[in-house]
């Protein structure tokens, strides 16, 4: 049980209910996920959250399966387990295969080492390299 | 400076030489970068390291380009200025836009925000969401 | 079950029940959380713990609830169950009400979004923030 | 120097203006931060961030003090070097004294410190106390 | 259950039963546990992984007993619950007594706490203090 | 230049004298790292910390070079950069060689990775490994 009483739709002020239809429109579902039902129970945060979230997460120069990944990849980091399991879903829908998700984790264990490798050891930062990470 | 005294190529014994050549061959580069000279105070992480890297980043079910994305959204999220230098440098040569960049910094930080949404909030799995996630 | 037996009242050391009592008179309450029952498998750690924490959340230059609130949005950002759950229940007790822990969520994911803005963007400190952050 | 190209005011577009024009005015000050230059290389992200964190920040349940020292806390959780320094800034001006520095961030250490221990032993969560955090 | 579908011994490929022999011939042990299981969803990930830790925590100029405690201590840091289970009866299978693990995990939250006072206080570190932590 | 302005001795007041004498005399060095100036900003923090400090980093179970070697691991995992620096000298004062620090990043590096496989394809623990590392 979260800290907070859940929202559900029949109960939901008109406010709330605008979120949650749109939520579902976007997503072509129909049913909300805890996530949204939880953070309804402070409109203003639902309101903005979702705003936000359909603005990053819409697809731009960026498709929504990478972002879907990218978002995995900081959930695993953090070690969110809501949002390991909800946007590994939202990668599946979007096409993640078996193999994408093992490469994905992969890189993700890779990458959480060889952070601690670099800022282990005080490695500074060639300058060759941060000039090809700046903008031209 | 780093901890460790850097291993110049010159230097080198035959084990670091042979990675070091195979960094320059895999990259198709004429230099070796401060990470690696940092490890190669130590042969064994050194060769394990960049073996694994080579593996881990090498195209497949994902593409270069993809993998380095997913790399420097770890890289941000646990603050390794080396690897978000050298990987954003990387990303760029694999075809990163700064657009590309830019939503993938904007996905990164909404990924971290939610995380703590839903931990904040203690907000617990969805049944169908937890089985979407899974292998069929 | 934790890693560690719990040390429960009847069965502890003079030691141990000398902390358990100043817990309870300390607090107000008249029963021992798992937490410091865990802890008392080692009495030092126990009493170190216990002290460095009554002297830390005493009411002070800041309130108890403020103290209260810091310590959840530090437990959120790092994802401690048992944490989250003891402090937010310790604010609640120090009057937080339900629009108060909405904010002080909301300030929590937007600061975890920002830092990974600020840290991904390699933003340097401006000159006149670094002067106002330190003492006159 | 960042990663990208600092938007200064003089050549921003009408767009970024907009926002530059309603930091300086909300925050009363005549200049605008780093932070703010890099996130204008992408304006929808400009726009959003900003907006976000004014209605996060703005005084409600918890005054603005209050919310930036927890802004604070999140921040050296994470040790995010630019949002120490801006947002140790923004609550020295808001009236955060040099005690009140103190308690803050001796109360983050404290809470880090028992977030590993409780973690570490494996504590599972009082049934009292998870009734207590929840919502009545 | 995990995101994948564990592979047990009787269903597994000549490649991944390698594995799985190698891992009970060198931890003398009859079965393999789930994290395993899981990486064999995908062979090469296993194999890496596998012979990485093998190597890695192989006794060298550090015991056994040494390195399953660093483990433990990072698997804590980050909260990683399968981690910090199966790294702690690692442990106390190559001796860790009850009042080690006691002064292990006391020394891991202290360094949590000193950690945050050190960035929190943004401390600069002494010339001397990098001068000793360097290679002769 | 920290947050807060250092306390040099000649300065200090009888009880942060008091804690800087006993620094000296424990380490047998006749000077005052940074960190401990930048606490004595509050003296009831330095006392508290450095008596905390004191008990927890006494040999006991584990010897000095043990704990210290614990304590980097901590600190590189959460990039304390200070924290990296000084702790790293402690443990070579206390007899770590180059190797020995090779192997400690070595299994940081991995601990860092497999956290986040574990944690990614959300592996639960096996029975017998949770009641191996539980008290007997």
């Amino acid at each position: 049980m979260a800290l907070v009483k859940f929202v559900e739709y029949a109960e939901a002020s008109a406010e709330v209910k605008a979120v949650y239809d749109d939520i579902m429109a976007t997503r072509k579902v129909n049913w909300i996920n805890n996530f949204w039902k939880a953070l309804a129970s402070d409109p203003p945060t639902l309101k903005r959250t979702w705003e936000s979230l359909k603005q990053v997460m819409a697809p731009g120069a960026l498709n929504a399966l990478t972002k879907e990944m990218i978002y995995v990849a900081v959930s695993v980091t953090n070690n969110c387990e809501y949002c390991i399991n909800s946007h590994t879903a939202a990668a599946r829908k979007a096409g993640m295969s078996d193999a994408m998700l093992a490469e994905l984790l992969a890189v993700v264990g890779m990458a959480n080492e060889t952070n601690r490798l670099a800022n282990g050891y005080q490695v500074e930062v060639d300058e060759r390299i941060a000039k090809a990470a700046r903008q031209a």
